[in-house]
């Protein structure tokens, strides 16, 4: 079986009822970052639960969530400027 | 001459004293696409100019800011959930 691994980046802004638990929703899925903002490596399998999930969670009227996924991260050039905030782990 | 674009993200998350001046700075160069996220084309010549910028303005020790530049953002799926909040133009 061959697993397709992604990189995916995002980021959400949604009304302060519904951070937490978008946070920990996204968390299952990708390390946290930064603030509202996660990033990593996700078998391709999983995109689609990670849509539909965020999807269902937040208010399409009222909250935002951008989603870039990349087949693979060697066309990304990453750079850090200031402190490197180390990834949280998915598992917290 | 030819002018090469590369399609630039970049984020940050920096002390709440520093967050006006870093927001202003970086829609300098590209289009803010949502809370502290930026997204767009970017001549590659102007890259150098806001990774300088964005080091002069951030404390090294506190903030931080990330950049994913892309030679092309045909590798990118870009998808957003919910609200699609119009870019800023620049020049605000």
């Amino acid at each position: 079986m061959v697993v397709t691994i992604m990189y995916v980046i995002v980021v959400y802004d949604v009304n302060v009822k519904r951070v937490g638990k978008v946070c920990k929703f996204i968390r299952r899925y990708l390390p946290h970052i930064q603030n509202s903002v996660f990033e990593g490596d996700l078998p391709e399998s999983k995109l689609e639960a990670l849509r539909v999930g965020l999807r269902n969670i937040i208010s399409e009227d009222e909250d935002s969530a951008l989603m870039w996924v990349f087949r693979d991260n060697k066309y990304a050039d990453r750079q850090v400027i200031g402190v490197e905030k180390k990834p949280v782990t998915t598992f917290l």
